[in-house]
C-alpha cells in the first residue's frame, strides 16, 4: 500500500542533514556545556553555534535565544515569564481566540493567580483584527500574545500592525511562531515583536526542542528554576544533540524556505482546487491568502473528521483533524469555533499539511482515495440522510 | 595525551545500546504520538514501551510516570506542582540545605508566591537527619523535598525513615533521585516516597529527558500547561528519541546495576584510598559509607578547585569541582558550606566521578599526575606560604 504522511503540521520528519549534524552528539562528544573542561567546552562551542543559527533565522541576536524543550514550554515561559516580570505594571493579558492550548492554558493559569484575561476574537477566516486588539488594551495591561500562524487553519495574522499598536502602548508582546518560524520568512525586527516563540519538529528538525527568543532587556521570570544554564533563564543540562539539529534545521530553512514554500503552494493549491470539484459540501477553512504554504484545512459536511482520517489511514494516509496536542481529547477545534463554525461542521474538519518529501502523487492519491471514503461515510451518516431529506423536500 | 572523563556526575556519554535504540526514531519513525494515524501509533508505541521500562526501574507503574526534559524540570515540576496542588492545606515547605538548585531555588520561587520555607540542616557527612525533618513539621506543612544522593558529594540520605515521618503526619514527599535512580537501587515503595524525580543523562541515558514519578491519586499541578499529551499532566509534543532511550537506559541500569556499583566503588575506593598518602591536607568529603559508588569528592587545601581543574584538563582529564550546574557561577559549593566546611577549603573542592567507561588505568593516571599539579599550585599558594610559615613557626 502507498503511504502518504500529510500530517506535517502535527510533526515533520527530520531531515537527513539535520540527524546528520546530531549523531557526533549523541556518540563521542558528550561533554555538559557546563562543565570548565574541554569535553564542556566542545559542547558549549556546539551549542552556541547552534543558537547563533537559530538567532540569524529570525534576525535576532544569539544572546537573546533561550532553548526549550519544546514550542509549548516555550508559550508558557513566554506567557507565565512576561506576566510575572510585569505584575508590577498590571495584571490584564490579552490572547487571540485562537490561540495555541499551551498560550491559551497558560493564560488560563495565571487568571487563577490573580491575572485578568481577554480574548481578542477573530474573523470568519481566522484574523484578528488589529482594531480589536486596540480596544482590549487597557492601563493595567502588561502582555500581548499573539500566533504568527494558526497551525490549524494556517491563517497569518497581521502581526505588523499589531505590534505598532502595543509599542505605542508601551504593552509588551509575544508570539507564538511555532507553526511559521523555518516555514515562511520569520523576522523580529518586521514582525516587531518582543518575544517568539519556535518549535524544531515544525521544520525539519528535532522533536523536544524549542526556542523563545526575548528582546534583549527585556524581563522574563525563569519557568525553570535552578542551574545558570541559558544565562540563568533556563535551568537544566542543555540537550545539545537536540540544539544541534535545530541549529541546522535553521540554517537550512534560511537557504531553502522560498523553493520550499512554492513547492508546498503548489500541492496545496491543487488539492483546495481539486477537491471541491470531487466532494460536495466542502468548506475551505482559513484565509483564501494569506496562510501558510503547505496548510490545506477545509470541513466536509455531514462526516466526522475522525472518523475520515481514521479510514484514510486505513488506505495509508495520515492526516490529522486539528491540533495533534488535543487530537486525543475528540473535542471540535476551539479555532474553528471561534472563526464562527457550527459545532456541526466543525466536527466534519480535516488537514492535510504537505511538507518538504510530498509530491504531486501524493495529491492524486488523496484525491483518488478521499472521495470514495467520503461517500462511504455519508451513507452511514442520519445528518447526511436528513440533509438530503429537507432538500428534497425542499426541491 | 591520554584523556580520562571523570566527570560523569556532570553527564554520562550515551550507552551504545542507548544510541542504537534511538537511531530509528530519528529516522523512519516520526510520527506525533497524539495523532490518530499508523504513523502516531508507532511512535505512541515506542513511548508506552519506554514509559514501562523507566516505571519498572523504579518499582513503579507505568501510568504513574510522566516524561519531562529534564531533572531540573522534573524538581520544578514536582516542588511548585505539589505546593499549587496543596495549598488549601497550608503554605509551608520543608527542604534540605543541600538540594540541588532546582529544588533550592524553585522552593524559592515559590516563597516569593506566599509559601514558607523551612530548611532542613545536615550533618558534616551531608547527612539530613529525620528528628530535625520531624521537627521542621508544622500543621500547615504540605510538602517535603529531600534528595535521595547528592551529586556532589555522593551521600545517601535515609529516605525510608524520612518517609515514615512525612507518612504519619500525612505529608506529601518528594524526593530528587536524578543522581542515584540508575546507579543505585532505587525502588519507590521501599522508600516511601510520593513524587520521585529522573534524569536520563545520569545512568547512559540521552541528555534532554528526565522523568517524574507520581504516586498515584496524589495532585499535582502542571508546570507546562497545553495539550493533553502525559495524561494532561506536561504538555508539548513527546520527544521520542529522547524517550526511547531513557527507556532503553533503564532497562539496561536493571539489568547492570550491581556489577556496575561493584566497578565504580572499586575504583572511587582506590583514589581516595591511596590519594592522601600522596597529597598532604585532603579532605574527604560525603559519608564515608552511605554513598554512591562513583563519586570521589574531597577538598584539597590552600588551593582553589578551579585551577586544579584546568591543569587537570590541560593533562587530559575532565572532572568538576562541585555541580555542573552552577559551575560558571564559579561560587563555593552551598553543600560544603552546609556541611560545616569553611569557605577556604571548600574552594578546594574536586569531585572525580567514576563511570562504566573508567579503568585502573585512569586512576593510576590520576595518581601520577595530580600530586604534581598540587604542588605546583601550592607554591604560588600564599595562602598555602602561610600556613607552611605558621606551622614552622609553631613546632
Amino acid at each position: 500500500m502507498r503511504r502518504v504522511y500529510l500530517d506535517n503540521a502535527s510533526t515533520t520528519p527530520l531531515a537527513p542533514e539535520v540527524r546528520q549534524a546530531m549523531l557526533p552528539y549523541l556518540g563521542e562528544v558528550y561533554g555538559n556545556p557546563s562543565s570548565l573542561h574541554e569535553w564542556g567546552a566542545t559542547a558549549r562551542d556546539a551549542v552556541e553555534l547552534a543558537r547563533e543559527r537559530v538567532a540569524r533565522l529570525i534576525g535576532a541576536e544569539a544572546e537573546e535565544i533561550i532553548f526549550t524543550s519544546s514550542g509549548s514550554e516555550s508559550n508558557n515561559f513566554a506567557v507565565k515569564g512576561l506576566a510575572l516580570a510585569g505584575q508590577g505594571k498590571g495584571k490584564h493579558i490579552v490572547i487571540s481566540a485562537i490561540e495555541h492550548f499551551s498560550v491559551l492554558n497558560s493564560a488560563r493559569t495565571m487568571e487563577k493567580l490573580g491575572f485578568e484575561l481577554s480574548l481578542v476574537p477573530v474573523d470568519k477566516y481566522g484574523l484578528v483584527s488589529p482594531e480589536e486588539v486596540r480596544r482590549s488594551l487597557r492601563k493595567d495591561t502588561i502582555l500581548v500574545s499573539i500566533m504568527h500562524a494558526n497551525g490549524e487553519v494556517g491563517t497569518i495574522q497581521p502581526i505588523e500592525e499589531i505590534s505598532g499598536i502595543t509599542r505605542e502602548a508601551g504593552v509588551v508582546f509575544h508570539t507564538d511562531a511555532a507553526a511559521s518560524a523555518g516555514t515562511i520568512p520569520v523576522d523580529i525586527k518586521k514582525l516587531g515583536v518582543d518575544a517568539l516563540s519556535l518549535a524544531g519538529n515544525q521544520f525539519y528538525g528535532p522533536k523536544g526542542i524549542g526556542a523563545l527568543w526575548v528582546r534583549k532587556g527585556a524581563r522574563i521570570i525563569p519557568l525553570i528554576d535552578g542551574g545558570v544554564q541559558e544565562g540563568g533563564r533556563r535551568a537544566g543540562t542543555e540537550d545539545v544533540p537536540a540544539i544541534v539539529g535545530l541549529g541546522r534545521a535553521a540554517e537550512l530553512a534560511m537557504e531553502k524556505t522560498t523553493v520550499r514554500m512554492g513547492h508546498l503552494a503548489k500541492l496545496r493549491d491543487r488539492l483546495l482546487g481539486e477537491l471541491p470539484e470531487k466532494i460536495d459540501h466542502v468548506v475551505i477553512t482559513g484565509h483564501p491568502k494569506t496562510r501558510l504554504p503547505g496548510h490545506a484545512s477545509f470541513c466536509i459536511r455531514f462526516i466526522e473528521g475522525e472518523s475520515m482520517l481514521m479510514l484514510l489511514d486505513s488506505r495509508g494516509i495520515a492526516v490529522s483533524s486539528g491540533s495533534a496536542c488535543t487530537s486525543r481529547a475528540l473535542k471540535a477545534s476551539h479555532v474553528l469555533i471561534a472563526m464562527g463554525l457550527s459545532h456541526e461542521i466543525a466536527q466534519g474538519s480535516l488537514l492535510f499539511s504537505f511538507g518538504i518529501d510530498s509530491s504531486e502523487e501524493d495529491v492524486e492519491y488523496v484525491l483518488e482515495v478521499l472521495p470514495g471514503i467520503v461517500d462511504r461515510l455519508r451513507q452511514m451518516s442520519p445528518l447526511y440522510a436528513k440533509f438530503v431529506k429537507i432538500t428534497k423536500g425542499g426541491s
